[in-house]
């Protein structure tokens, strides 16, 4: 049945409704767009297409009849590329699973809608971070994670050697192989710094690494960092400027490129509906300007509860 | 004389030629785009106004006598926000210097038209990925740095610490960081394998690291690497005609945003003309498929002098 020039539907199915005479495949493919609805009958669906599994449909589109879709898609044939033991599985189809309940299994985790979300809002924001700066004359920068400076005092370094894995099962002496100590990058700022001596706007968006015990959620070990170096600032302003672009940009092409996302991500975590309108407020007024100090106090002021209480914030004035 | 609304030109003098009653300034601010060259009387150039100084020119443009440019910028007058001690610079303004010599000032180096030329159309090109894979539909993923897994056998790996430094001058015995062995990525593949079953097409460019002692230039501890995991492939190849795509793709980015640079760098090296030629071709081909054995056997028949066979190749098949 299936020929040349056939349509091919391919991904893993999300949800399945079994009636007498016609089943209908909710089928998910990780790009986020909502696919057309399959349309098939029992009788080509083997016991292997359950919720779960990994299938092509093959078939064409049609009209439909059904409320709230213009198209569904008639399916022929189904080929099962990897079927799915839902006694095994750890995710039940139309159950709303906690983060402590995803997270036992991070492999997993990206078949679910809550992370796959998630990482497809990153990708727009990643995206954002170059376009506002390329758009601005900016040149990015890959500056180094293999680092012999500790940037911002040593309190805080992972430091680099070669793996006695390296000398089989023997436990030779491990040769050196770098000739000085070498640490995880805790900034490129350095780098960049340097770069910006002869190219007027940089930047970086690089891992960067931290060895600070903390069961904060301040901290990381790992995380991406973004830095940028401009030469000619005449004032703090011109920096401040180039901030409020970038969060006001940022927010902006995520909120309008991932704008499925966010909202399905907002209504999951159960966050009040003001939110939105508040952002959608900050991005249009412009910020105010105004000592570090006098913020802590306004934010200390209304954070009245300790646990609330700005506590963590290094003073750098 | 300076005023608001007055224009400003901001960089570093690459090239001076002082003549009697007339000053020409080619300023350089690291864009890459050619500057309008500055016309200045002596008298307002201080003693400090030198080849490598920084400055700012402040005047207007002016319609140009000279040829080859139809504007030209009249300096009314111009701050020097850093001098250069020309005794002590390590580059001369009109020598060609060796990449060895360069390589001593690594921090300097940006601000040579080479390195300068070299960054940016690393930059071309690391937008150029970014550009490919998000217009083809991929995702892109941070895949993590610091990694449990060994990915490609346990040969080559870097193992990070907590760095001794942190226990301040005493040598008090290292808490462990981590609860298990932690390595520098060899590869994102086995992370991004995962995500590719949730979303079917991801790719990454991060960081990987291999401790490989090697004197040649195959080997670096650390670079930049592609990888890219496509979902529902039908055969080998759906996968070599991305890899086509991409390598089309970015040279066709490179040398058409950065064009001017890529010539100077052309020039710089003294490269065969015939490499531009082969490079349009190349974009303009259609790639032939053969096993690897063959592409080895025939690379080794061309390439017959010792030093120049194909010998650090695993064999795959």
């Amino acid at each position: 049945m299936r020929g040349y020039g056939a349509l091919g539907m391919k991904g893993w199915i999300r949800h399945m409704r079994k009636q007498k005479h016609v089943n209908f495949i909710q089928l998910n493919d990780g790009t986020g767009k909502p696919a057309a609805q399959i349309v098939t009958s029992p009788e080509i669906c083997s016991k292997d297409v359950t919720e779960g599994s990994c299938i092509t449909a093959y078939g064409k589109y049609q009209e439909s009849i059904a409320q709230g879709q213009s198209v569904e898609f008639l399916a022929e044939e189904i080929k099962v590329h990897g079927p799915c033991n839902m006694q095994k599985y750890p995710f039940q189809p139309r159950k709303i699973h906690s983060h402590e309940h995803l997270r036992q299994f991070l492999h997993l985790r990206p078949k679910t809608a809550l992370t796959s979300a998630v990482l497809r809002i990153r990708n727009t924001a990643t995206m954002a971070v170059h376009k506002y700066f390329q758009e601005n004359g900016y040149i990015f920068i890959h500056t180094p994670i293999l680092s012999s400076n500790d940037c911002e005092g040593a309190g805080q370094l992972f430091t680099v050697k070669v793996s006695e894995k390296n000398d089989d099962d023997e436990k030779k002496p491990i040769p050196e192989f770098f000739t000085s100590p070498v640490f995880l990058t805790v900034s490129g700022q350095l780098h960049l710094e340097a770069v910006a001596s002869g190219i007027s706007k940089v930047y970086t968006f690089s891992p960067a690494f931290r060895a600070e015990r903390s069961q904060t959620s301040n901290h990381l070990a790992e995380f991406y960092m973004i830095e940028a170096e401009l030469s000619f600032t005449e004032s703090l302003e011109d920096i401040m400027q180039v901030m409020e672009g970038l969060v006001k940009f940022l927010t902006r092409e995520v909120m309008e490129t991932s704008a499925d996302d966010i909202r399905f991500v907002h209504r999951r975590n159960s966050a009040s509906s003001d939110l939105l309108t508040a952002i959608d407020g900050m991005i249009n007024k412009e910020f105010i300007r105004l000592p570090y100090v006098e913020a802590l106090n306004i934010v200390n002021k209304i954070c009245e509860s300790p646990e609330l209480k700005v506590g963590n914030c290094d003073f750098i004035m």
